[in-house]
């Protein structure tokens, strides 16, 4: 009677994935979707506590029951992952689909304070953990890759380039950074473009790191790593960049963030926001919220020109590259695929876990449309201190490749 | 007694215009600005009903006062167009300003009959009045001008190139065109990228010349001119391009235009709209509303998303040029000036001087920032058929210029 049950709710769960190419089973010998050697992947749930969970909240409890073995995932995990995706999308708004907005992260409270322990629990992990997986400069955001063959430490150095040369960086031009990460970007933009940077960043461990890179690399003086709150940006800059922050700052401080911009950008200044977005807006992951993202939101263009309209900035070019960050994240799971006992060791398994599926889930979002990637450059509303074309940005590619300003002077 | 009312007004009136170089003077001795041999223009208002009406609704009787000679302007309109525009915005908000937005127009009605009515106002002037100024392909729309000093011609083939280019089109390529003004883009896709065309438009006039030019080019198989709504655009497409329509959609309709959109663009499709746009919500100029455009409303790109956003569809590329829109509006007032004799025989004074104003008071807009002009590029939010990078917008600059599809082949 009781595995009728099972068996009937399996059903119901696979028809509502939109009956994807993976094999589903349960203890016991249950099983739904394509045979073994036809599946792209098989999971496999334990015990009914587990189903029975992943019942009321798909999105949490897929994710937590992954993270702590009850749930075992075997062949290509992203593929997996874009499946069920596309299969939730395009099935009409069923159960499931509604369990996982019912469930759906709430607004956070970004507030100075709540920032710094949000920003804190993600990238304060450990300076060590995020060298294993991401490129030699330590970029977590968004590659830039010339072709899809590109190498993942070319692309970043290329993504470095494309963000200075939207902005046309000019020797002796004061730029300041909101959310520097490891300080690769303003290092960057010192050594090849002449700039002077304040960048502004609240994890500790990064700015620490940056702070060592700045000495080491002998940009101490045209690079300055600020512990602070982008809200306490002091002073008045040529430029304006931030790449990966604004998905921390939550929509409600966007008016907030665009009243800084015009408070610290000169009136014939540029600025350049690169950041996570949706074509719709949808609350955050519950799964990715609560144990990777802590106050994160990803907004659509819509909701961006919070910050752009009441100041009266002009929007002067977006660019989309989400597949990029679908590449770039793929260039990720590979090399954490080969650390993962280093990783063991430092945290745990279910740590390991946690964050292949972070990883894993994170491509799939890209690469079937859940998530964009822009790049908004903008400037004073009156201002005409803008680029003519965009040919700039493309006919300096190998120019500026491996030059330093000092060379182009 | 009266003339020290008509002096303090005046003075009123300059110092709400922020001051700006020209010289304004009344009928009498009365006047204020610069001496003549500084100003860089002279208004002069011949009666005191023409400078207390201007004293209710600036916007509206400034532009029927000058096209019905009750005040004249001499020197450089563009120029003190400019600086009124920028006086205006840079004072607080003033007597003048608030009288402006008081008498902004009000949203118009663009149904389907709504739309046609307005749309034969413009469009249906005649084609031998748009000859006159327009360049020799008759496009009305902003150019793109590789370099400032390109020509007026050259730029508005390279803008069909720059928005053929940013559509990927390939021979077999079916596109929807909506609002397709005398055809000009239409027949430059078919001839020069080997795609067919279905190019909607209701002004019967352009029609007209559009399906003439389509024979005389021998296009009339590839390309078929419908003279319609394009809520009534019908089938699935590969492509749906819109270059200056937008305009006259109104807001309210957006939703719709996008629903129409989602409706006739396949699941792998691509789509641009070029459009005059804002920084910020305005209401459009009374005078021009009232005079030139009736039903016209350049939106932001915040309401410009509610085409986008409900259907599901990725941004791809937004770019803003604005400065574009001015230079070409500079070449049109040339050609206009030269040949304003004719333009008298076909209409009359006053015409000549209203669209004057209307072309100046345009340059000057989009020279101060008050008018933006958007590209949006966009796809159906789960196709993967999205440009790798833009490069080949502009890498293939020189290679499509003069090459047909034919030659490419």
């Amino acid at each position: 009677m009781i595995a009728k049950f099972d068996s009937w709710l399996l059903k119901k769960i696979y028809q509502a994935l939109g009956k994807p190419p993976y094999l589903i089973s349960l203890w016991g010998d249950i099983q739904i979707g394509p045979s073994h050697a036809k599946a792209i992947a098989h999971v496999h749930i334990k015990q009914r506590r587990t189903l029975l969970r992943i019942c009321i909240n798909p999105e949490l409890y897929f994710g937590e029951a992954y993270s702590k073995g009850d749930l075992t995932l075997t062949g290509d995990l992203v593929k997996l992952l874009e499946h069920t995706y596309r299969g939730i999308a395009s099935s009409k708004r069923n159960w499931l689909q509604k369990l996982i907005v019912t469930w759906q992260a709430r607004p956070c409270n970004n507030s100075i304070t709540g920032s710094k322990k949000h920003i804190h629990q993600h990238y304060d992990l450990g300076n060590d953990f995020y060298r294993l997986w991401l490129d030699d400069k330590m970029l977590y955001t968004c590659a830039y890759y010339p072709t899809p063959e590109s190498e993942l430490s070319h692309a970043q150095t290329e993504k470095m380039h494309h963000v200075a040369r939207k902005l046309q960086l000019k020797p002796g031009d004061n730029v300041v950074e909101a959310g520097c990460g490891w300080g690769s970007l303003a290092l960057h933009m010192a050594k090849h473009y002449g700039v002077t940077v304040k960048a502004y960043n609240i994890s500790h461990q990064q700015i620490l790191h940056a702070r060592e890179q700045a000495k080491l690399q002998g940009l101490d003086d045209k690079v300055e790593f600020i512990e602070d709150d982008y809200r306490n940006i002091k002073g008045q800059h040529d430029v304006f960049v931030s790449v990966g922050m604004l998905e921390h700052v939550g929509v409600n401080n966007f008016r907030e963030l665009g009243d800084v911009i015009a408070r610290c950008l000169k009136p014939d200044g540029r600025g350049l926001i690169h950041s996570i977005g949706r074509n719709q807006p949808v609350r955050m992951n519950a799964w990715i919220e609560r144990h990777i993202f802590p106050g994160a939101y990803p907004p659509t263009i819509r909701e961006a020109m919070e910050i752009f309209e009441p100041n009266n900035f002009s929007v002067i070019d977006v660019e989309n590259i989400r597949l990029h960050y679908a590449l770039t994240l793929l260039h990720w799971l590979e090399k954490y695929e080969q650390n993962t006992d280093q990783v063991e060791a430092m945290f745990d398994e279910q740590f390991v876990r946690a964050w292949r599926l972070y990883l894993a889930g994170s491509i799939a979002s890209f690469s079937v449309g859940a998530l964009q990637l822009f790049q908004i450059v903008f400037s004073p509303g009156r201002s005409n201190n803008i680029s003519w074309t965009r040919e700039h940005i493309y006919s300096s590619l190998e120019k500026t490749d491996e030059a330093s300003w000092k060379n182009v002077m």
